[in-house]
Parts: structure tokens; C-alpha cells; sequence
């Protein structure tokens, strides 16, 4: 059965008009019929098995015949990272890390970022395409750029992965999936004065291994360890 | 101190001529003049701080100053996946795999392939590119297209990822880094066939989680989970 999205639909409903974008898919591009089933997905966690009543390319009707919801993941995953200079690089890691079950994603702007401006509309629609794909039922939650002594203040106490000397562990050791963000940084790494203010703000250094990573490959690496570890 | 590979420099040598595309990248893209240090990678572990003394864009010639080595990895990670139908996802996949540090990649040709043949020019500068950029000292070995059956015969009792219903067991439980190659099929999985004979030749089947991943995601999934694991 074909899978389609739409945040609005609720557990409340016996009936449904679908987004403009996805009733285009479906009427449109497909070319779906009254009488043929769909399913469509909330991004938070129902699945909604429908049949199509009125097939319409901008607002395709649908009778919703049953729900079956998931619970979120017990693990929290929040992965805030600094956007690479080229865009294709944490595409792929938005994609990855939503496959893999990523709750959470910030853009992260610090002192060293090469890029200072991203438009999240792209990245969003990646977001919704590698749900569908994975067949997961929760949508990532992604926030735009933030300033990263913003970020540390709002949310203290996480995991830093930075390429300065220091004590540092593993995440199979210091994660927790409760409230733990994991901050990597840009291709010029955070500043030293960042890492200090992280550091203040309970902040302890990750070890991501002995290469030398880019940072798109960072934050896949520490989203899976953080996935497969406690 | 800028990299460049050849797979060719040995420790007993005191002298040493670059190849022809990295003297023309040494001496004509970047100007590099006599005097200049240079280090130089063999993908075999050593590595070579080397001084210009005649540069040339074509055979740059260079006095070894020293050279240190690495022991290779104790972790042997093959994995064999069949190319996806987009070159691209692939290439990330070598991209990444390499950063992380797999040993072997071997590609695939299964029965369900959208995908038949497969160029690896481009990919061996995607893994030297790669090994580079993370500091890594060994070069993956790369295998060309390989039928499944062929591959399984000359490599039993590995482990294979597939979405039939199967008892299955986790990388960090199956998994040592002795003579394991981990399967990864393609985009319309393995057919029954292929499960079947990788069975009787002592393959087990490994879980990835409950998300349905991609071709790529999954061979860097199984990578990475095989570094973390034991």
C-alpha cells in the first residue's frame, strides 16, 4: 500500500482531506482512484489505513478504516551539528540519521561555521522521504540554526565531540538517552572558547576513534553508537 | 604537511618518484618547489616525510627523510554489498566506510541487482580521497563485481542481512573479525535462493534494527556496529 504523509490526520477522525502536496502525488502522479487504499502516517507514531472517496488533485478525500499507533523509541537521540559548507554532506547525514531512528536534529552555528545560512525546506522534505522509506512512524524533530552557546545554555549537561586534547570517553559509556544532546562540530572544529562553555555547562568530550572524521560522518558515527550503546 | 599516496614507496628506498597524477597535483596544481616537505602514504601502513628535490608535473622526484608505521588494525571488516541502482549511494558508502576504517569491500552481483555492472576507477579515488582525508595509513581493498555464490563459496560462515523472516542475531553478538565477511544484498534484497545457499555454507543471518534501511545504510550500519562490537 502506498505511504503518504500528512501532520494533521488524527486518531480522532473517521474521515480526512489530504495535503495539497500529497493529494497531488496520489491523484496526480499515480493516478489513484476512488475505491483504492493508501496509508498515511502523522509523524507521530499513527498509521492510518484509508480508502479514497473523492480522488482530487489538491484535496484528495479519504474514509479512514483503521489506526494502529507505536510508542516513541525509549532512546532520545538529539544530535545538534554544524551544517557542512557543502549542503550534499548533511543532507546525507539527515537522511542516514532519520533511517537509523534519530529523534532529534539542530543546525548548530558557531564561530568556525563555513556556512552561516541554511534553508531547512530541503532538508525537511528529506526528513519526510527517508521516514516513508524506512517505514518509521516518527517524524525527527529539526531546528533551525541556533547559536551554539544558545543551544548549550538551553539544553546543558550533553556530549561534545571535539579534536582539542582532553579527557575523553566513549558515548557507550556517557550516553544516556535522557536529555543528553551530542554536539559536533564544523569543519574547523569548535573554538576553544566554545568547548570552555560547554564545559561550564556540564558538558563531557566524546572519543569518536582514531580517524580523523568529517563532520557529517561524526554525527552518523555518534547517532549509531548512541543507537547500539545503553 | 600535504599527503599524497603511492601505493608503490617501500621503506628501503632513500629516494623516491612520485607518480605521474600526484607529481602533477604536487608540482602543478599546488606549486610546490625543491625544498618542499611533502609527506607520502602507501596504503600499507607506512609513512613517509619526504623532502622535493627535483619537482616535476610529471615525476617529482623526492629524499626520504624518515618514515613511521602503523600496525594494521586488529579489526578485519569485509564487507560485501551489491552497488546500488544510483552510483551515488554507493560512493558514500565507500566514502564513509573508509573514513570509519573498513578493511575490504567487495561488490556484489545478486540475482535482484538493478544494477549489473559497475565501473570501480571512480571509487578507487573516492577510497584514496577518503583515506586520506581521515589519516587513515591503510587503503581498503576494493573488489570488483563478484556473483553472491561465488563470493559465499570462497568466503563461508559469515553473516548475512535480509528481510525474511529467519531467526537472527545481532553484529556485536556474531560477529569476530577473523575470516567474517558481512553480506549486504541489494535494493530488492536477496532472492530465497541466494539466503538459501549462504545457509549451507554457514552464513548466519544478523538483525539491523527494526527500520527498513537502505542498501547503503545498511552496509555502513553493519560497518560500523562491527567497530563498536567486540
Amino acid at each position: 500500500m502506498r505511504l503518504f504523509y500528512d501532520s494533521t490526520i488524527t486518531k480522532d477522525l473517521t474521515e480526512f482531506t489530504l495535503n495539497e502536496e500529497e493529494s497531488g502525488h496520489a491523484c496526480k502522479v499515480l493516478r489513484l482512484k476512488a475505491g483504492d487504499k493508501i496509508a498515511i502516517v502523522n509523524g507521530k507514531g499513527d498509521y492510518f489505513t484509508t480508502e479514497i472517496t473523492e480522488p482530487h488533485a489538491r484535496k484528495c478525500q479519504v474514509k479512514i478504516l483503521s489506526c494502529t499507533s507505536e510508542e516513541p523509541s525509549e532512546k532520545n537521540i538529539h544530535i545538534a551539528i554544524a551544517p557542512t559548507k557543502n549542503m550534499d554532506r548533511i543532507e546525507w547525514f539527515v537522511e542516514k540519521a532519520t533511517e537509523l531512528g534519530i529523534t532529534e536534529i539542530t543546525l548548530l552555528l558557531c564561530k568556525n561555521n563555513e556556512r552561516k545560512v541554511v534553508k531547512t525546506d530541503r532538508l525537511e522534505k528529506i526528513l519526510v522521504a527517508a521516514m516513508k522509506q524506512s517505514k518509521r512512524l516518527y517524524l525527527p524533530v529539526l531546528n533551525v540554526l541556533t547559536p551554539v552557546n544558545n543551544f548549550i545554555q538551553s539544553h546543558p549537561n550533553g556530549l561534545i565531540a571535539h579534536c582539542y586534547e582532553n579527557e575523553k570517553g566513549t558515548i557507550s559509556n556517557l550516553f544516556n538517552s535522557n536529555k543528553c544532546a551530542i554536539l559536533i562540530g564544523p569543519e574547523g572544529d569548535f573554538t576553544l572558547e566554545e568547548v570552555e562553555f560547554a564545559n561550564k555547562n556540564g558538558y563531557r568530550a566524546i572519543d569518536l576513534g582514531k580517524n580523523r572524521l568529517r563532520t557529517e560522518t561524526a554525527g552518523l558515527y555518534a547517532c549509531m553508537q548512541a543507537l547500539v550503546g545503553s
